[in-house]
């Protein structure tokens, strides 16, 4: 009780803006385009995907977008999320590094993705729209978008990649929990999918392909539309509630980061931790480091083209500019599913390209090493996707115990791993397996890139 | 935004103290007896199994106890806990009643268990023991005690019932994760395990015959004790704090409970929800009605003999006069493990006897279907115990809108469903049965009762 141990906020300081970076970047990012015309894709041309708002707010100038009242009563289920000092990991470690981390596991998902599946079903009800689309791996995002849309009393309806479908079965009972309907993907629902069957029946599917299966289905029904958990920069501006929040608790705890590190997959954590802190930095207020931590098996920021690729496996969406190991790459099959996306954010990739952050690729057996270690100190089991920004941490505060250096580390631990604990049972059998870059696979897809 | 939806409760407002209901009571329990000799049983008696801390927790008079400051550093890792009104699960049901629902999903453990695991595992590593041991069936308990023990350093060995340890390798590898060495019970580690091993290889083991291995093994090594997860009277005073928050956030909502609903097993959630309201009752200051909800197929306060009776299947406990079903009684497999117990808190059964609380049994697929409607209103998916008590909520809320009484509802939600998806899946097959009272099962292991 001498020392604090956690900063919270009362409903009152809970932020009530979400922040959008682009207006403080030096550079505007580069547009998304048509993928026909190859011309920039106005709001028109995400119509059939995405509701007026939400386009307005991918597109939006304004540095703050009011949070409405609807979703904050959402929100308050369990935000704001505590901001917890690692004392207990600082002692085992030995070092003196102050670490925090801002745990976003509370939510009834176990992870952060609520934070934007809550808004995304709110503005599609908002417009009248009966029924969301998407895509989900291991089924941290579809669990969050049958639960906003159950919120909101819109029909969901799922694509889970069929490795995960098949393997982790508990994803997909939350999500029909929820009301969701649930598709193993590639399905037979979808022209692609059957397409895909009739080639391989055993086809396994990834993420790509499942998030064409969705949009294929949004695209044809003009009550329908898509959702997508990651990489848009509206998904990344509704996460940033967690930077904010963050910013307020780090300013209780009287403490700067000098270093804020997270996981990246399509970029949401990453983005929605880091970029309330990027604004700060730009203005001069802090400088701190801040630091992309991916999969060795998936390194597109690290190892990728940045270049215009599809979002999806079959090229059904705009063209995006980022991080890319090609749209048709599919990633080998590591615990971390939500880091398992062939591209980057075209928001995080631009801020990359700028210097504005760093990035590392690193291999799951440390990340698991790190989550055990997590979890015995802190008592909390760390999800396989924050184990990465929990390896990154750990390994920074033990140079700060070689260098004597007193650094503040800030990390995201974006969800728990209760519903992994499958992976941890065969990291504790000694059967977690190492991923190379996977050089070849990469090149072969790369020659496969939209010509722009 | 216009409703209050939530009542939180800042660090300094968390209670200090556990409430102690005994001294309040009109008349005293029943004291436990000794095995051998049936006089009570003193604190000596407790010794080869608890440390002294604990045993004068068991035995005090005093109405209060201060929790260590040690313990209160581990609760904030997720205390206090909100207290949610459920207006939308209202809404859905058309109630004029007012429903409360205390939420303890949001610990490590996803349950209320930890509230006791941390101040047994500080009590026990201030008194030097090395090791604690204990039973689980489903894993939430054993997991709570497994986190406990690894944030104040010491070993913990759980025997977890055999059934749920092949079934449910999602728990195990979890007290795994927490450095927890795990055993199926019966097992080849214990006299009494091999015995029934050898009489069925394949007995699918129950909680008390863990209880009897986890206790032999703690009995025979000074550096060991045991640890019990509910029942007895430390236990559910430690859980007073979710009782004691929930008076503090209903006093923040302006309103006063006239309903409270409780889930029972052994009684550990239900006592420390009510406990400190039954206190406010028998000072004149409030007058509810207390609910005990217990599983049709487990009904040791509607259905039970109140009697002396063992703890454990073996008979190495203490005797304690409590509602039983017998010592020896093996519950039907229902999804609700955490209440598959053959007795009921003997403090919990005093006050039952007094006519301080009431109690009825409900059906299994009563309680999954009140815990999907939850889920899809309120948006947190039920373990299966505390669906228990929301089928006996909402069954009172609809009675409500029959005759327009404007009641104040409050129930605890003492944990998630997120590692008993499986049991959902099984819901929705259509495939959760019922099980009727097992008259002659319950009358036959009521002969073995012994004789006091």
């Amino acid at each position: 009780m001498s020392e604090p141990l956690r900063y919270l906020l009362s409903d009152d300081e809970m932020p009530t803006a979400w922040y959008n970076l682009v207006p403080d970047l030096p550079a505007p990012p580069p547009p998304a385009l048509h993928p026909g015309t190859l011309e920039p894709a106005g709001p028109d041309d995400f119509a059939p995907l995405f509701p007026m708002d939400l386009i307005m707010q991918e597109v939006t100038g304004d540095r703050f977008v009011d949070i409405p009242g609807e979703v904050i009563d959402i929100y308050r289920l369990w935000r704001a999320t505590p901001l917890h000092r690692a004392r207990r990991l600082e002692r085992a470690l030995g070092t003196p590094a102050r670490i925090y981390y801002k745990y976003e596991g509370t939510s009834p998902a176990g992870s952060h993705k609520p934070n934007t599946a809550v808004p995304q079903a709110y503005y599609n009800a908002k417009a009248g729209i009966t029924k969301l689309t998407t895509e989900t791996g291991a089924g941290q995002w579809g669990t969050a978008l049958a639960f906003a849309c159950q919120m909101f009393g819109i029909e969901c309806e799922v694509w889970q990649v069929r490795a995960s479908y098949d393997q982790k079965p508990y994803r997909r009972a939350m999500m029909e929990a929820f009301g969701a309907t649930v598709h193993p993907s590639p399905s037979d629902v979808t022209e692609y999918g059957r397409k895909l069957l009739e080639q391989d029946p055993s086809n396994p599917g990834s993420l790509g392909i499942a998030i064409s299966e969705a949009v294929a289905v949004a695209a044809q029904d003009p009550e329908i539309r898509y959702a997508l958990g990651s990489v848009l920069n509206h998904v990344l501006m509704h996460q940033t509630i967690i930077g904010e929040e963050a910013l307020l608790q780090m300013a209780k705890a009287g403490d700067t980061p000098d270093l804020i590190v997270g996981c990246t997959g399509g970029g949401s954590n990453f983005g929605g931790l880091t970029f309330p802190f990027l604004r700060e930095k730009l203005a001069g207020k802090m400088s701190p480091t801040i630091l992309a931590v991916e999969p060795a098996a998936c390194p597109s920021l690290t190892r990728g083209t940045y270049a215009y690729d599809f979002g999806d496996t079959a090229g059904m969406t705009p063209l995006m500019k980022m991080h890319t190991l090609g749209h048709d790459f599919i990633p080998d099959p590591i615990h971390a599913g939500g880091l398992r996306y062939h591209g980057m954010s075209p928001l995080v990739s631009h801020v990359y390209e700028l210097g504005l952050i760093e990035a590392e690729a690193i291999q799951q057996s440390d990340c698991f090493a790190a989550g055990v270690q997590f979890a015995r100190t802190e008592g909390i089991v760390p999800a396989p996707e924050p184990t990465h920004a929990l390896a990154a941490t750990i390994a920074e505060a033990l140079r700060c115990k070689e260098s004597g250096e007193e650094k503040a580390i800030l990390t995201a631990l974006c969800g728990h791993g209760m519903l992994d604990m499958a992976a941890y049972d065969r990291y504790f059998a000694g059967d977690i397996v190492d991923h190379d870059y996977p050089e070849a696979k990469v090149a072969d897809a790369l020659t496969r890139l939209p010509q722009v």
